[in-house]
């Protein structure tokens, strides 16, 4: 029985298009199998025509004029891997104009413009699938579209940028400062040459955009993130953690928070401290996971690689094979729910704990007048303990659960005390919930067990 | 607007059924908005009539009537959360043949006649789903099945036992012997009165069953699992794990191999010393975790809670949010695909590490005369140390790979030598790979950090 051909076109040939590339030619009799049909490379769209890919493709197939490739009846399918903003919305506009279905994997498009694309594709009947966007090939878009359909997500934390957690696994480990761990991750390829997207977190934000808006359905896009890197991380907020029982990482935070007005949403990246029990503490080197809090699923963690040719192009032949069956089926598949539309709260209305160290005048009633600024802000002293004598002096504050807008306001007035030479390190701590629910929450109280450092 | 309406028939209203009852009842306009159809409780089967199972049930909507219910005319959709082999199997079989779409949580039937189910369900035209059905909340039916639809896998290595993992870890903390841990776990409610099906491996092998067969696009049931449970796992097992930097964890391990006639698939349960680097020996308490290894996603861990009320409602809300989607459009959603027939090995042909512990006389000879042992089985010897002297003298040795039958037929040698008082101990050494790999994987070369123990 000769079974139906679905026609792909591949935009990019980079890592990850020479690896889709590659599986398809190489698995394509065992894929066939596996969907009932035959999936078969129409075009690959690329600049230059000259480069060696390291796949042996039949020259007729390759162009560089991707707008016609993604118009041409004889194509099915889009599969984008090109990056970055344009041409690629115009091509996944185009695309989706013309009937044809796609696949992308480009996270930056996906958390800024989002809502045209899911709107293109509803209008047009077809799929948009994004399952490599985040976290390379850890399956984690399917699972908060759709296992977790018929559950309420509460929170999501994530490692989902490797170059930052290869940087501050580095510091933990070696006790090095940010530049020299970088320079050390840029020798060995987990950082760029130009690190600035990862370091300053603006992969991470990207990411958290797209998780907050599955997770909570609503759309949540990368302006709507507030966005702190890891290059102000020294070695002592590494040590300090430490000596509180935490490392440093830099998370994706999107937390669904109940407000008086109805259901709100924020998402954010910063560095925390969590504490070294918790799961995200075991996850070392460039290895991303997300943590998933919800309400019947208790706690999930998905843990695995988040960047890399072979990795990601797991995650898009993943949709890819999705997709493929939706075709045949003349349907559309499960796309994102934006039903919730709550709020999208600012940063200041963010509630975490903080760890913060201010260098102060050895004097006495400098903790009284420290305490008062804390207290006038309605932030709660968890600790304070001071730490070394005279020139030296500094006190280490942990507060309870506190407005991140009160913590900014207290952390400026503390500069303009007199008796406050600097406040060197202002650190939000999380992993909390974690902690509570593990001494609380019967049959499925446990945790990774945590770091052996 | 008025949006379409689905019916669900619930088979059973115990634990997990009554959760899924509530969140049912509780969410139907949340969920609504979701798939755009109204899920409404058709009704509920139940044993008894007179128990109260702590959600407001309608009682015109509850039945004893099980077998009626399923192919009434009014339902869409079948929930199975009874369990056990019959009724469960006749009623899926006349529910799919009244042309319900289908979601169970029932791994024992799966894993003992999957192949009937699966082939009444593509006979109708219908859904059979079954995320539950393995480690409880955590997505891993969905991920192995689509996620990783265009991907190749290797291995599953799975704690899907939270009660044997309970026990295990609870050892390993106290140093209690298995009696003693396995009372603490009945007490704290970790462990059933008769914990039969979870310490002697039972339970663990259905999910085997059930991860191999999605995994290799093969068809595996629970009688091609070897199958050995925890109970002969002492404190002293514990303690010589721990020696070599190991933790014992009684584990699911689902393996593609090639054979020189094709490639061939073995599944097995039973406990095994795992490095205390690698993730799954990082999972607590009573928690499942399914670790994963295919080519190009490399390796990927699912975590989470793999039991309980809530988690497995969740699970099966997930499914049942899936199958409204399919009937809504007409069409079935992605099924097992079992196109690959690869040939199920027995676990003689399984290549494993071994650690052995072996009850010597004090002699000189006695170490040539057991490596010799070992030699003429083609076993090779990693390392060998003798422990003791007099009548306490051992020797604890650790193989390389070798094959499960010729490790057999040395340990049954051995016994027979005059030399050897007794071979006190047999256990697998896994993890190797995770270890091999990280040496040499390049970018994606990370691990979870391993335990503080």
């Amino acid at each position: 029985m000769s079974r139906p051909t679905l026609r792909v076109a591949l935009l990019g040939c980079g890592n990850v298009g020479s690896d889709v590339a590659r599986i398809m030619l190489r698995d394509a009799d065992e894929l066939e199998q596996r969907i009932g049909a035959r999936l078969e490379l129409a075009g690959v769209a690329v600049r230059r025509l000259d480069r060696d890919r390291g796949v042996d493709l039949d020259p007729a197939l390759v162009t560089t004029d991707a707008a016609a490739l993604v118009t041409r009846d004889d194509v099915d399918i889009v599969v984008e891997v090109i990056g970055g903003i344009e041409p690629a919305r115009e091509l996944i506009l185009s695309a989706l104009a013309s009937g044809k279905s796609v696949v992308t994997a480009n996270k930056a498009l996906l958390a800024e413009d989002g809502e045209t694309l899911a709107d293109a594709a509803a209008a047009a009947d077809r799929d948009l699938y994004f399952e490599a966007a985040v976290a390379g090939a850890i399956p984690i878009v399917r699972p908060l579209r759709d296992s977790l359909a018929g559950d309420h997500v509460h929170r999501v934390l994530g490692i989902v940028n490797g170059t930052t957690n290869y940087v501050l696994d580095a510091m933990t480990t070696t006790g090095a400062g940010f530049s020299d761990a970088l320079d050390k991750a840029q020798e060995l390829g987990y950082a760029e040459a130009d690190p600035t997207a990862d370091v300053e977190g603006f992969d991470a934000a990207a990411k958290a955009a797209i998780l907050a808006s599955l997770a909570f359905h609503t759309r949540v896009t990368s302006a709507d993130v507030y966005r702190e890197g890891i290059t102000e991380v020294s070695a002592t907020d590494v040590r300090a953690a430490a000596e509180m029982g935490c490392v440093v990482k830099l998370l994706a935070i999107c937390e669904r928070l109940d407000t008086p007005s109805g259901s709100a949403v924020s998402a954010r990246v910063h560095p925390v401290m969590i504490p070294d029990s918790h799961p995200l503490a075991s996850v070392r080197e460039a290895y991303n996971a997300v943590f998933v809090e919800s309400e019947s699923a208790g706690q999930l963690m998905f843990y695995g690689p988040g960047a890399g040719g072979p990795p990601s192009a797991s995650a898009v032949m993943g949709d890819l094979m999705g997709v493929a069956r939706h075709r045949l089926l003349g349907v559309r598949g499960p796309a994102e729910s934006m039903h919730a539309r709550a709020e999208v709260l600012d940063i200041g209305r963010a509630r975490t704990r903080f760890h913060i160290s201010i260098d102060v005048d050895d004097k006495p009633g400098v903790l009284a007048t420290v305490a008062h600024a804390f207290a006038e802000h309605d932030v709660s002293i968890k600790t304070v303990r001071q730490e070394g004598r005279g020139d030296d002096a500094q006190l280490v504050v942990v507060t309870h659960e506190a407005e991140d807008a009160s913590l900014s306001t207290t952390v400026r007035e503390l500069r303009d005390l007199a008796m406050v030479r600097d406040v060197s390190s202002v650190m939000r701590v999380e992993g909390g919930a974690a902690r509570r629910e593990r001494g609380t929450s019967g049959s499925t109280s446990a945790t990774i067990r945590g770091g052996s450092r």
